[in-house]
């Protein structure tokens, strides 16, 4: 068998944080399979077919590409941010294991990114210059009670949280019970950072407190990041404030 | 004020994970300041200079870049895997807050990375998959009590966790320490991966199990991954085994 699947991160955003190894990767691809928008970032090749489905039909996308490489094509799935952070690779893995046993001896390759996180930190300073998680907050595949255990266990122990989807149409309540949640744990001055969009042309980024943080504020294309009673913000005249959280730390009580 | 202080963070490894974003930086700056071996990553510009300093100086050589950029310079501060992540932009952010006040009106840019968790999970399939935090096991800077703490909260919540600094000379028993307070709350069949240099010459990935995991395989160089005990092994045929985390979850006991 001669085919191949990559599962390729090209970053949030534009081509700015797209990597050569992911270029490069897309360019010897002979299919390209993935979201649409995501697929609209990449620029035509000749000869390259794509392969455009809705972003919540990751199990069917996966098993796709990996017909395809089972066929001999070189099939590379797109990815936004990093592929391994709540996204593609994860899906295209569970296939494998539950698909016919030759699926187990494609050639399999996951092409790391930057991660949205990583993005919207950097924006405003190194909110994640410490100790942190990432929690999806989405709970179409997990209880809510997971969810708010896993909050409670992070924030109670000084962990600085990044919330990957944090809120959509279907789920408009979580990120407002989330941020109450976090509430009984944390001060309400603790920093808090919308993300929206980052590296695209609609980005907004906001800094506020976890006292004041509106869940309006977010959208499905937002990441939220809480900081932990160690994150500082630093008010700059003229310009948005920097948030970060220092190496150090101390107990927490 | 017209000088600058950019923050790039230049991927764990080689240049493959080096985004465009971050060579555009590199290409604008008057002076290069970091550890050593990153710099050396780096080819030579004309009319650049570099200011190289051992690893542990963090502080310094963040204020080193500060006074370079309130003295009209463009610095930039370059970092292993990503800026925010346990490196050189809560150090900057740091100096900025207790330096003179003029530093908090330069133009400061941070630059993401791929950070070494994505490229080690990248390299096994998709451990990162679900829900994970990342944790620094160095007890430089916050006390043991802290990071066992952390440990407890982690494991006990279900997520995957990422140890950045596992090990070091002046720190040997630690990532042993971690390993059997780790047994405490996780099955002994939980895929433990070990990631050194990852993208580098000498990069070695291992997988193995929490039972069998042994800290000597680690050094300073080394990303150390603990799955949940969602976290599945997929064995393959002469191949290595892929490692992931599925994207749903059941309430952990």
């Amino acid at each position: 068998m001669s085919g191949s699947l990559t599962v390729v991160g090209l970053g949030p955003g534009d081509a700015r944080w797209l990597t050569p190894e992911a270029d490069a990767a897309l360019a010897a691809a002979d299919v390209l399979i993935g979201y649409g928008p995501y697929l609209d970032r990449i620029p035509p090749r000749l000869g390259q077919t794509r392969l455009s489905s809705d972003n919540r039909e990751e199990a069917a996308r996966a098993a796709a590409a990996l017909r395809l490489a089972a066929d001999g094509k070189h099939a590379a799935v797109v990815s936004g941010g990093d592929p391994g952070v709540f996204a593609m690779a994860a899906a295209a893995c569970a296939e494998i294991e539950a698909g016919p046993p030759d699926w187990r001896e494609l050639d399999v390759t996951v092409v790391p990114g930057v991660t949205a996180m990583l993005a919207v930190a950097a924006r405003v300073g190194a909110p994640l210059g410490h100790d942190f998680c990432a929690l999806s907050l989405s709970d179409n595949l997990k209880p809510w009670e997971l969810i708010v255990r896993r909050l409670d266990a992070a924030a109670g122990a000084g962990f600085v949280i990044a919330l990957y989807n944090p809120i959509s149409r279907a789920r408009p309540w979580q990120l407002g019970a989330a941020f109450e949640q976090l509430r009984t744990h944390l001060p309400t001055a603790t920093p808090v950072v919308f993300g929206r969009a980052v590296g695209r042309a609609e980005e907004r980024i906001a800094v506020t407190t976890l006292g004041a943080a509106d869940p309006a504020a977010a959208d499905m294309a937002t990441l939220v990041i809480i900081g932990s009673p160690e994150t500082r913000t630093i008010v700059r005249p003229g310009r948005t404030p920097l948030v970060y959280t220092p190496r150090g730390a101390q107990v927490v009580a």
